[in-house]
């Protein structure tokens, strides 16, 4: 095993970091990284926003719904869907993007590059001794979000980043098993070994919480993943992006 | 700089491998780092199919538009969005989790898990000596690629990764410059500010090209942007995406 393979198979969402900030040459070098990713017809339709400013990462903490280490960190990026650069090109090159920008594809681009981008970022901060944990927590309030980083229409707040020194780590949770996820050729849907595999995971997930807990938990993933998806979340959501002219059409 | 960022910063797109498969071994380290990603509350909502059958890989390379090397690498996979599994979840613990996995924002979050898991893979890839490069093209006929795949409702093949022994090198495309990535507390959004960015950076794409090609390209960025957002592409997917059950509500 080489070791970017080893630190990839060693990551670990971490959540308590040293009050030490990140040189910006360390910033840089993951904003690099970041970047180094491929992007969709070179399209590179994301931002990266870094929070430095107490006050703002006072707040973001708040909205994300009081998660501490969204305050407490080395530095926390956020990841940014970005299609406003290519509304402001459309108008300099005098093509008309309008409805192009607008599509549920270019959005789903927009996702997929931001996403790409994220990843690097978090591989080179784990190869530089960080910890990181993503921080989806950002979308539930992202008019409010989008008020503290002043984002304009086109550019969606997706996750956070939160980067820095740990000082407490974590286990690595037990990944759904490799042939749940992955399939030869076609999609393998017979419900009955389907069925066999989320069981053999709800064991081994609930033994993993029963160990950790000392017994104190034993949820089952599939009654967490149901208990979750109960759950009407974030339903804003569409309303949002359409509001901020990516009209999913 | 350690290795990892050496990797990460080294990458760029191949299209030409040898006609040598992947070890299973490879597919499985490959395949465990993808699964080793963070993902939103831990709800893995992605797949991953590997390609071997010689038939469905001319099938998709023509498919997503005669590109050879979907067909001719080491190794193909697809990466999905999957709210399949999901759906089998609330029928097994007899919760309706039906509007919340119709929803935008679980949309957005199975695009999300199912890019930082590619990456992972596309950088593990890299890192055992092998090119890679995403394949959007498999977008431009879905309902296609879903009869070869056979993917079951509410999963959605997001895009391929090519995977080989690599027979030629390409160069390094230069990325849009730092500051115009990276916003430090707020989006800049300074028009005059971002304009001469996108010209400097303009300068520097013409001039690559125009090295590359021995005088015989020399578009600007904002130039090749404006031409391909003109263009409407792919705009049949939400029809596609809501034909699927996820009803991007």
């Amino acid at each position: 095993m080489n070791n970017v393979i080893e630190t990839i198979l060693n990551h670990r969402s971490l959540r308590h970091f040293e009050d030490k900030p990140l040189t910006n040459e360390q910033i840089r070098t993951i904003v690099s990284c970041a970047q180094s990713a491929s992007t969709s017809s070179f399209i590179q339709a994301y931002s990266i926003i870094g929070v430095k400013d107490k006050e703002k990462k006072r707040k973001l903490a708040e909205l994300a719904g009081n998660q501490e280490y969204v305050e407490k960190n080395g530095h926390f990026f956020v990841f940014c869907a970005d299609l406003f650069r290519h509304t402001l090109i459309g108008e300099k090159e005098q093509k008309d993007v309008s409805l192009s920008i607008e599509s549920t594809e270019k959005f789903m681009v927009s996702l997929i590059d931001a996403s790409l981008a994220a990843q690097n970022a978090a591989i080179a901060a784990e190869s530089l001794g960080l910890g990181i944990c993503y921080i989806g927590g950002i979308r539930n309030q992202l008019e409010e979000v989008q008020k503290v980083l002043k984002t304009p229409e086109r550019v969606i707040p997706l996750f956070g980043l939160a980067v820095g020194y740990p000082t407490k780590q974590t286990d690595r949770k037990p990944r759904l098993p490799f042939e749940h996820i992955y399939h030869e050729d076609e999609y393998e849907q017979d419900p009955e070994i389907y069925d066999r595999q989320l069981e053999e995971y709800d064991d081994l997930i609930s033994n993993y919480y029963n160990q950790r807990t000392g017994g104190k938990r034993r949820d089952r993933w599939t009654e967490q993943m149901g208990k979750m998806l109960e759950k009407q979340n974030r339903m804003y959501m569409k309303e949002f992006i359409q509001k901020n002219k990516l009209d999913l059409r």
